[in-house]
């Protein structure tokens, strides 16, 4: 059916794969040579379940994948597919929160935001066509297979994006080491929103730094010039949940 | 002088090496190849400055770290120097906090939390001689040099670490997926404090879960089972540090 079918690695990225649901998976391959742990016996037995081929093969049918943790499975699989923002707001959870990603180049740093917004139970990640790495083996892998579970929407204009999600009652919080508020300042309970992050370089442009409606920075207390952007990501994702949990304490 | 150099490379982990002013550097060997930008003259200059050989050769003196994204620029260095645990303690700042790694396997992961750690101030890494990965130059370069900030202090025995870090009046916080207590609910200002992250597969080890003051978890939302380690740590490195930052609310 797919004759477009990428190959990924890894075992959590092949099992989430599978136990997702969301992917036509052709077959998956294990190394003859590598010991069946606990975790490749769930691929096996989840293969079963699913009926896809598993089969396994010489290690040198590895070698393609030279220079990559693959961890003994491979799997062809169809690729990430791409929602489009429409349809992503035509079924829309009641509160919603997304991660938009601006200029984002590193595929690790891709793969590690999203694995914390599905722990974060956010929605959606938002790339914009050009500017940004795209779902890759190495972005799957980096997540630990975590992109089956979120909605991965490609658009083309990142502008346009944010006015249609303002439109669609998205309040938008964009990252900026020049911010005058701190990130836990802003109160996330209740709203929908859409967290804007930069690249490493050059951060957050300038255009949508200027249609945001809440700019934040994560303070920098020692002799250093900034965050990773995976790990500030998910500082900013997780203040989110603490203040969606935690109980106010009364001081009355 | 030093005859053990290792090579380094990345501009940020070279440039923080010279800044740091705390590494023995033999020699900054730059690609001809590569474009001079911004960083690479700041490279150069601060090389002028501490009187650094700084060296343009042929891409070719660059393919021993073929796989690696060097950008260009590479370090023959002294090694990252470890610190005593006792000499750290007879040093140590009025208020200290410091991140034990338990079986951290992975460079980026190990990279990436000193990054976070000296971002938020911390005074210092520990981590066990064995079963943990050491000073790498991958680590180094994931750090973005940030390693060159902050005590590295290598333990043969996790535990007697933490007894001593106990005697010396640190309270021991410790990660583990099944705690009761969000991270959020630990108060963490105004003590000295070890954060102990263990590793993606394992968690912390048993031993020492048991001799915590404090075992807390990250609250997992969405439908996946953990978060990458170096972000967990993020996360819980930076509620320290709203903690001490934001000002209670008042609600009276």
């Amino acid at each position: 059916m797919q004759n477009d079918n990428e190959i990924i690695y890894g075992k959590n990225a092949i099992l989430e794969a599978l136990v997702s649901n969301q992917r036509n998976i052709n077959k998956i391959l294990g190394s003859k040579n590598n010991h069946i742990d606990k975790k490749t016996q769930e691929i096996i037995d989840w293969a079963r379940e699913k009926r896809v081929l598993f089969k396994f093969v010489n290690k040198e049918k590895f070698q393609e994948l030279q220079d990559v943790a693959h961890q003994g499975v491979m799997a062809y699989i169809a690729p990430i597919e791409y929602m489009d923002l429409y349809d992503f707001l035509a079924e829309k959870k009641e509160i919603s929160k997304v991660i938009i990603l601006d200029g984002i180049e590193d595929p690790h740093n891709l793969g590690a935001i999203i694995r914390s917004a599905v722990c974060a139970g956010f929605d959606g990640i938002i790339i914009p066509q050009r500017r940004n790495v795209l779902a890759t083996n190495t972005v799957e892998k980096t997540s630990a297979g975590a992109i089956n579970h979120i909605k991965m929407i490609k658009v083309n204009s990142l502008q346009n994006a944010i006015e249609v999600l303002k439109d669609n009652n998205y309040w938008i919080i964009a990252t900026d080491m020049e911010a005058k508020d701190n990130y836990f300042d802003i109160d996330y309970n209740g709203m929908n929103f859409a967290l804007v992050m930069g690249s490493e370089g050059f951060g957050v442009g300038k255009t949508t730094l200027k249609h945001a409606d809440f700019t934040v920075k994560i303070p920098i207390i020692g002799n250093f010039e900034s965050l990773n952007v995976a790990n500030a990501a998910s500082i900013i994702i997780y203040e989110s949940i603490r203040q969606m949990i935690q109980k106010p304490k009364n001081n009355v």
